[in-house]
């Protein structure tokens, strides 16, 4: 059995991780072949494969990004589903497995729709996915974030400061809301829950009473009471700049003005999705590469590993990409009790 | 409302992280009063019991260790349940919260038969409590343990080497598995699937023969095919030495004399327990202490907090005291695809 | 003997251990009385002085930032001379030691020059200054950006990007020139040594050609050939956000539109101020403490320990702050063969 | 020109960083050709010679061990000079740079008086080279070590005990000075300044009494006071484990029974050795391996590169390898005044 391998959409810590489990379980319990499909569907529609041996893959558990190169296309708009039948019949691919996020695995469901043999690994650093509990890179990413705020606390300290740190979370807020709470921020803003600057203010100035230097973390999509979360993409432009009116940029000086207390800002962008992965995402990123392999033989078409409780799944890719995972209100009002 | 709260056991990296988790909401959200108890039962025995305003406590999440100390000591052993009661009531304690693992749970449990206001939160570094997906502690020690094979290996390939390297672990083996998986060793043993010499010299050869440089991850628990699990605890004597005999020691030169690859053994010890708990284990063991002051304030005695997919709920400690977390034979033989 | 001690300017790891180093060998060799003062020449000029017993330095050599805090007033802005011997003369202080950078050195020469018992103790994270090899600070700088570099070539190299990373250093490149060196930059461009577009694009086409993910890493007073330095400081503006043409921000669009190749930006700023410092700098700092107190007992007012190869000693303040310390073209030619 | 690389001797990070230094540096200015030499000496007699393009050494310079692999082969041992000048000669290499510590320099000092064209670089880290103000790997084992002492102190406190660190430095303590220096250790013992127990348990007892957890750093060839240094090497065995009588096995129990505070002892062992090199020793290993190259292009035949303040110069392999750097008793006496 011969199988394609694409990484698709942004970095993510662990991806090389996926691809060694995948291709030593499939080699080695399986006898398959491997071929490695280059920066995600456009390798797949432009016909740029590699073989990929299970020597190629030897000690990937531990590196970041991904050997296979990844991009944003979408398989839909540059050729589509023809050119990926006429692809994979000349490479004799039988199946392919995609690693990506939301968007990824929807054009999967897609193929798989269209009679694809295609297997789906859900990867998310923002741990968005409703259909698993978590996703590897989300953990590289919360320690990253906590050891910046950690860095960034003992300056705020010593110059009185407030400090903003801008976290990765456009739509949801689970990255703000963990290093928020294992750095010991004062004050944690996301998202899904919208917040007045009075109120910001109030847990500022509480912090600072208390002889504190107020952290404040938030994830790029938050929006200040009563603004419309803007349709345009958010945190990092076109040039990796924190956009005009970026949310961290923009909160910073308002806080200033609102408590009188020197206020500086730091976007942490790309910094947390790269380079060596935890621990925990090399383990969770193993398994789900060696489940992947399970799915194929079990030819479960349309459907993508998952994690359920301390187990691997898979779930229907149909059930996987509907639903957005937010940040439950009561899980926002817990961490609240630890602001200010 | 007043509180006790005591740490029990061995250290582990989130300890201080519970209990400002649970001063800061119980100070906050219900006013309750703290006292800290010193070095575990010791202190609720010899009556050594400190005021925990919130203020002790600020700055705790990322603090390794735990600032109210903590000792082995049995509660039944040194005084026992009448001087428990005690000093509780000389102190107007209504409420403990006991942290600890599988020894102060089952002692909290006894407290609580006998109408003790206890609850417990598990602390278990080796991951080996059935009643809860995970606790803190133990994603630090495989980040660490990780990181130290990520070391180990360079000098081991450098010099054509063959690398032991045992962790903690005396009865289960889940920080090997997963320190195992996240480093890519060639061979993982634990207490929970004896081994031969020979499977283990055919997994460091075949490894040998592909060019590696064969990396061991050995359980201090682990025990050779046939031979019995000692009574007598292993891995680190009185004095913090690798036990004369302690696997690691042992296996070394076993390795070396089967396989005639030179073999250098690595014993992690007390490090696996100690530093800056990871973000993981802040949020989980926070999540423990704010749960642990809903139980008391639902006055759910004789229950412990526990982590169930992402959930924190309760469990009762007679279920939760009985079983030995092990690991599943699928998972090991899931990981063992990737040895050799 | 009865010291003041303060810390002025920008934070920086290590100035806790100059302040354990200090207070520790004072206390213990010679019997001297500590007494800290607030936020640099503030605490000076405003009479905010606290006693700063042995216990109270416990623990620090580990800690960053300070725990006297810092600001960046002048005194002779504030008060001057006569405020600093009023208040000096109100604690029966004998001496002072001032750790700061050019400016805080530079009014330490001052005072020293009216007669006041003052030593310095350099800090300065861009290690700028003349007359000291290498001063604390710097080295974990350093370190902080050479892991980010480390992180952010994964994230590149997975999307085949071009990278700018901005760090710090206004006016000399010696960041940027040992974090580029240490993170296998494919450019490094410091203010010392302006460059044209169109080297820069060279470089990064070099890298390109040959399979690279270009990282260009950039000082933030670095400007292009021709460009004049701007005298308005650059880099963070007052709310720590890169300035609206911040170097790094400015150059991303260029080099993309100079090589076609996608750019992102980082700007590491507040990030490389903070935290624990490294051995290296933990270990100069504690050193430059207890030269400090040899200065005193000797009487060298007007002096300023320094590191001279592997050796701690003093040099005269009207020396140490004239010159600036830039990089020598010969270390630059050498850093270049290893660009592209 | 056609250059054989070799690295000889233990492990030590920053290996791979002379490599690449040398090799870019070379091919790209002076047009050579570059061959490595495998495994040291062993390589070189043995003709175990393969060829080292500029593409082999892309990215090495934060890559811990040294893709040449390593040997204790001493190449008068094996074959000797005549099959030096055979294998040199079979290759057509003009000249050796040979990387490694005093063994290997002072072979290297022996091929050159016998006319090899041969350049030597310094290599070790334990910084016992009088030569040299600092080797490249120093500095990331006193960071490890520091790192390792900063967990086992969170650990030590918790429990209220004494932890010995058993570090490198079988005959010079400046690992032990520096990581102690580093981690505020309340005893640093090293080998040349013998201590007695009675010294010892002061320091560890006042430790104790102003609330300390003491924490011992003893460099693995300290020896107690009229003990003789035994001629048997040290610290880890044939089989990486403590040696029996290792003196941080040996020294825990002796601090046990003297102080009656329970002891624990880490030795961290081959831990210091490995991993990705720290930002300082990339930088130093770098200049080393251009430095090495200007050497051979200046034909300096006999002389190793050496770091002399901040200026990476050439020495004389005759005046390289006679004295071993001890650390200085001001050094010495200068870290003691922050014990206890």
């Amino acid at each position: 059995m011969r199988i394609g391998i694409l990484t698709s959409g942004g970095d993510c810590p662990g991806l090389n991780a996926v691809i060694r489990g995948a291709v030593v379980k499939g080699d080695r319990i399986h006898g398959q072949t491997f071929l490695g499909i280059k920066d995600g569907w456009r390798g797949l529609v432009e016909d740029d494969v590699i073989p990929l041996p299970r020597h190629d893959v030897r000690g990937l558990s531990r590196q970041g990004g991904t050997i296979l190169g990844t991009s944003r296309t979408n398989p839909f708009d540059d050729g589509g589903i023809d050119q990926v039948r006429k692809v994979m019949a000349h490479h004799e691919m039988d199946a392919v497995i995609a690693i990506g996020g939301e968007g990824t695995l929807t054009a999967a469901r897609r193929l798989a729709d269209e009679g694809i043999n295609i297997v789906g690994v859900p990867k998310t650093i923002d741990n968005d996915l409703s259909a698993t509990d978590y996703t590897f890179g989300f953990d590289t990413a919360v320690e990253i974030a906590t050891e910046s705020i950690d860095r960034l606390r003992t300056t705020a300290e010593s110059h009185h400061r407030c400090m903003v740190v801008e976290v990765m979370g456009r739509h949801v807020g689970w990255i703000a809301l963990h290093a928020g709470l294992a750095g010991g921020a004062q004050a944690i803003l996301i998202p899904e829950v919208p917040q007045s600057m009075g109120q910001i203010a109030e847990w500022v100035e509480s912090a600072r009473d208390r002889g504190r230097a107020p952290i404040v973390v938030v994830a790029e999509g938050f929006t200040l009471d009563g603004e419309e979360h803007p349709d345009a993409p958010r945190g990092l432009d076109a040039f990796g700049r924190p956009r005009l009116g970026g949310i961290g940029e923009r909160l910073g000086p308002m806080v200033e003005d609102a408590t009188g207390i020197e206020t500086r800002v730091a976007t942490l962008g790309h910094l947390q999705r790269g380079g060596v992965p935890s621990a925990y995402d090399r383990v969770l990123a193993t398994r789900f590469g060696t489940g992947a392999i399970d799915a194929v033989v079990e030819q479960k078409w349309g459907t993508m590993v998952s994690l359920s409780g301390t187990e691997v799944v898979t779930v229907d890719l149909h059930d996987a990409t509907t639903v957005l995972k937010t940040v439950p209100r009561s899980r926002y009002d817990e961490a609240a009790i630890l602001f200010g």
